[in-house]
């Protein structure tokens, strides 16, 4: 909370799109209000600041952990989910994205959308969601702004990589405590369906800003978008901490303080996810689907297993996953994870998860008072509400 | 807010199910109620009189900004949103609209329907969901009498012609200015579906009793209901008004002050439809749907085109929809309304819909209080509550 | 609530999932509370407990009215639904209960599961999320323990019958007047699907506790699981009151003071439904089913009529249902009850359905405050906050 004084606020944004759009010390704001909202839960202090007002959501995409970190956040601040079922709505007779934001805003403070599947299409999906947006408050049409947060796209997570940065920060001792170490965000092997890739894309291009050494791992083929590997790597260079590619598991995990072995689908069969969506090809997609996974099924070898973890710095990585991870034995026969190294961590990778709505809640927060949220949070410590209300 | 004490409250009724079933006070009333919710909005104040109870909602067709504005309005009142999902319900298994009603209704204020795809059925609909909510409290079963609002039915749209009504009055600068006005509800060409009959059933039946001279305009055989016709013929006639139908939508177009062109399916295919459903032929059905639509393409010289556009009051109508519009080249090949008509008034049409949270809200207090609601605003106006809670 | 004061509330425990596992004074104490807010609640007296949080549902078979009555209850108290929607989740890709379970509580304080369909599965997967909720609070994933509700599982159904309770405890008089009535369970023809069987079993495992003399009737082979009936007679010698079964619902019904019609699929069918969804095969689920409903239909005779309800006390026993009811002529050909049956006790079976949101909200505040329950409602009851906000 003090730190937050210090940090230069203007110009955060409205939205929350990608971390890369973002200066350090807006990513710091966004840790620090998350980590007070956090404590606040622990103490059962409310930092509700609407008393009333709408959170859409549009889920292109399944979600359980997400769209339930949407929820609490938005109960958290008091604001009200409505969720849009695109199928049970009107935009399948052609409606404009320009039309359905505004028709979904007039009462709205914030759109969190998950649209990961196609490359090349979630990311401007947002963008147009914020110029719509823009066009409607600038029009009159909306009396506010509501902030367009992201839930995952092709490109980037960044709740996710923002609450792994935060569980990594207090699992180390602090933010600065992170400076030197090595983390591997490694691909691993898993039955069951063609993973988007932007996961570890917000790992490469977010921790390597806060001075941590990142190895990226994976077989031939299963490169990440191009664009954000050469940002990692400018990132890394611009802070002074490394990031490298190597196609090697085994050698990715020796001396790693961190692992995070997680699947995606390979780039080739990404890419061509996106031309058939383009020509509507339904059975295309599900041959691909199918493709996907036996391309994968050649790479079971792929795993995170305790021999490797051995090899990790004194035997002792933090492993991470941003769940649910295909656990060998548990939830499939052979997955990303042995159940040993997933059971020791259990804990661990829960209490990451459990960053989430506060991460968003948050983005909430920033993106919508800016420079005036740290005024905002000192008036809400101070009333102290509880969230009993007796 | 002022000229709401004037108006003869008593006698509003407990639901709001058609326009013509209420009287001219109760309308102004409406408008006025959202006009300062509409207000307040705009000044940050939250007008929530309820600090907790339901707002249960019946979807039987798709919807997406009646659904929000439902939503919305219910929590812009401090109720919860309770979706009823046939489907998921035991009303597959045989039980009745008495039954359903009442199990849904015992901690609830309001319940929205829409129901408007069968010619007949809609509006019967909500009477006897209306009629239920009656016998559980007169019966004791439920400790309050919840609203039933129409969120579109077979006959009427009043969420919608109300929401219409208060932007042309804010348009033209107050209801006194309408007076004279000429609106012509057309017909228009749509590739989508076979929409229904109850958005121009509501314009017709409503605006010629608020001194607005009404043409109606569309192809032989897409008649709206008879009875509606006659109605609107009546209030005309009542009001000093006028109300004549054409089948020419050039000519039709000729010195209007305000244009609707929008489509709906023929008045024979709706018959048909209610039919076959009766018989419970689904392939009929869908069949149906097909013939509604190749129908509709025998008209596509029915747009609404800059041309047309010229012939209109100083070449300056006000182009109205209810959205979304088939725009042509823009959300389908050939439609209602050529897009730079469309681009033109999108500041105009989008801000038409965003009276509909507001309306909604007003129908709810007025249906919930009645005569007590000048009070109750008043109230609410002096403790000036912030959508802000710090 | 005076009486509250009185009971043993020690233990309550953190869950509500079987009636069985409760004492007297836990199950006396859910009815007290649930008659104060029903009392509260007819005065326009609000209990919001909570100012945010959420209430998690998981429904795993069709649900209308427990559904509203769970959404009605956390709304009551200032609780948030989120509903899990495991199709729409990652649940399908292996995540396991441990998980699920997790992920969904970090602002959670109550989850409420229906899991009815499968003999020997729901009570097991209930006390699973129990396990893991238990697990996450005490690693510190967790902030707060939320109580896990059983909705309806193949065991109990305990919200329904403790709804029934507290039907015939103000319909008689007081719990005290209930010591010696007559109540006969039996089956009966539906020609809907095959129920669940725990409504009965509810029903035989509560009401002998309370001095109620219990007669199950059913025709042979449509027995409930044994070691409930089982259960059923050893509580009904522990309290001085008496379980039998028959196999004439002719010779049940002579003297009931309460009778309880209601259909339920075999026991055999229900223990072919397990086998046949372990094995994954659905054709046989669906084969089953039609399975079940030919073994009903060989008991049509077996429905409550006005000649069966003159055998009762004085022809007057009052009727019960837990809703929907299959009523002859009405929602159905042949079905549970006679139409002038059914429509004679309307007002008592939707008054009987309408305690359920009170009991729900009871276990909520017994399992999350326990034995400080009386001094909270103390304390809620004296600040006499209206349900209107104005």
């Amino acid at each position: 909370m003090n730190n937050l004084n210090k940090l230069h606020l203007s110009g955060y944004g409205r939205d929350f799109l990608r971390t890369w759009d973002k200066s350090a010390d807006h990513l710091k704001a966004t840790l620090a209000v998350a980590q007070t909202l956090r404590d606040w839960h622990r103490k059962g202090i409310s930092p509700k600041v609407f008393s009333s007002s709408m959170a859409v959501s549009i889920f292109r995409d399944k979600s359980t952990r997400t769209k339930y970190s949407y929820s609490a956040a938005a109960n958290l601040l008091g604001l009200e989910i409505e969720d849009l079922d695109e199928k049970k709505s009107q935009i399948a007779h052609g409606e404009t994205i320009m039309e359905t934001v505004n028709m979904l805003s007039f009462l709205t403070r914030t759109i969190g959308i998950r649209d990961d599947i196609f490359l090349g299409l979630g990311h401007s999906y947002m963008t147009e969601v914020a110029l719509a947006a823009d066009w409607g408050y600038a029009n009159g049409v909306l009396d506010q702004r509501p902030s367009v947060i992201n839930l995952q796209c092709d490109e980037d997570h960044p709740t996710q990589s923002l609450s792994d940065l935060l569980h990594l920060s207090n699992y180390f001792g602090g933010l600065d405590k992170l400076r030197g170490k090595n983390l591997t965000m490694s691909w691993a092997y898993s039955p069951s369906y063609g993973k988007p890739l932007s996961v570890p894309q917000g790992i490469i291009a977010l921790l390597p800003r806060f001075g941590i050494n990142v190895t990226l791992s994976y077989p031939k083929g299963y490169n990440l978008i191009p664009e954000i590997e050469s940002l990692a790597t400018r990132e890394a260079k611009k802070d002074g901490s490394t990031f490298r590619i190597t196609h090697d598991m085994r050698e990715a995990f020796i001396d790693a303080d961190i692992v995070y072995p997680k699947s995606w689908a390979s780039y080739a069969v990404m890419s061509r996810r996106t031309e058939l969506l383009k020509k509507n090809y339904v059975k295309g997609l599900e041959h691909l689907e199918g493709e996907a996974l036996a391309q994968n099924a050649k790479h079971k070898d792929w795993t995170c297993t305790e021999k490797l973890m051995k090899q990790t710095r004194n035997g002792n990585a933090l492993y991470m996953h941003c769940l649910p991870a295909d656990i060998s034995g548990v939830s499939c026969k052979e997955g990303e994870v042995d159940a040993k190294v997933f059971e020791k961590y259990k804990k661990q990778t829960y209490t990451q998860a459990g960053y989430k709505p506060y991460i968003i809640a948050a983005m909430i927060l920033l993106t919508q008072f800016g420079e005036k949220t740290p005024k905002i949070l000192r008036s809400i410590g101070q009333r102290n509400q509880s969230v009993f209300n007796f």
